[in-house]
């Protein structure tokens, strides 16, 4: 079994603005999340943020045998995640996934990475 | 319980210069503080340097299901944290929190980003 | 013994252009393996995607004291990585080795870099 | 005590060029060496290459309660960090320490950063 059921990202941040409105080269951050297992992944996401309770759960699937980069500009349900603001992710699922952030800052044309691991939750 | 009690993080530079001061884009570095609990964490910080004794401890408030995004340049009390020079950081809390590191470099128009999670100490 | 067997890395992501074709400065990504022990490292990669069955085993031996910083761009057996699409890694050892992710993004003439340490597997 | 004795860093890579001879944006790496005890850190490091047997040991001392951000650029003894030339380093302490990698790759005058934690091992 690879993974963890629980992981959380301290840090969030989708910048408000993009140079370019290409899929690959808006603003975003990402939860890339790797499914090694044979079963479906039933993955739960719950936002916090500086100065209001928790958003969520956001139900996000990842099939067998599947990686999702889910990026948090799409999650929707049950609410949008507001851009310029600070936020960090704790990810639940029903079998072990493996969890990495990654954000894209391309408010400048030439644009910027991050990327790491989540930490993963003792249970 | 989410996280540790007690985290380091190795690498501390605040960059001295700017291209904007508008506050997003001001060359800074965080502390990314995720505090899942459901009791306010009472977080303090120690700097170490190369040359001289630590400085500090920095108090910090988190309050339950919150996250802080705590920017290095922002400390004021007991001293001011200097720029251009390196440093580390110990931060311990009261209950347990999650720790990401971020620096944003905006020395030049064109920024760069480094990100990474901090050190979980055993305790 | 310093590292793990198995090791795993959710993001992965190879630019399609390059303002560069300098093979330092083609955008890539880099699986870098320590092989800190005294016997060869015989390591299998398997590459997970977001829509299809996973791809590999690809082999790859790194020398006893010896690093090896393998660009999933230089995969080709049993088939090429895809550009401009999401993927992950599991990496499988029969000797401990040490695992750290990297891309460097030339699409821009002014490059972004990312990088991590891969998640060791308990085993 | 905070760290482990025995860290491993598998990526390296020193640009070797740089836009400017500024000591803070010569394209280097870095190994940011936290010694929060209250007794010196007596750190040895080693260098593995792709194609030859390893380098060192290279001996720094990190003062009790002091962080150093050792630049790979100015080891010299042994012998001087090859530039454009794929490495990895392991680093052994008499006491417990924590490591961060760091490399701001200058070749353009637009910096790219990354940054990770270094990799605990086991002992």
């Amino acid at each position: 079994m690879i993974g963890h059921r629980v992981w959380a990202i301290p840090e969030g941040f989708i910048p408000g603005r993009s140079f370019s409105q290409q899929p690959e080269l808006v603003s975003h951050e990402a939860a890339c999340i790797l499914n090694a297992s044979d079963e479906p992944a039933s993955v739960e996401l719950t936002l916090y943020f500086e100065d209001r309770e928790p958003a969520g759960p956001y139900k996000v699937e990842v099939e067998p045998r599947r990686t999702k980069h889910m990026r948090f500009n799409d999650l929707k349900d049950p609410e949008r995640v507001p851009r310029d603001t600070s936020y960090s992710s704790v990810i639940r699922s029903n079998v072990p996934i493996v969890v990495q952030h990654t954000r894209l800052d391309s408010r400048d044309p030439h644009i910027a990475l991050l990327s790491t691991l989540a930490y993963p939750v003792e249970s």
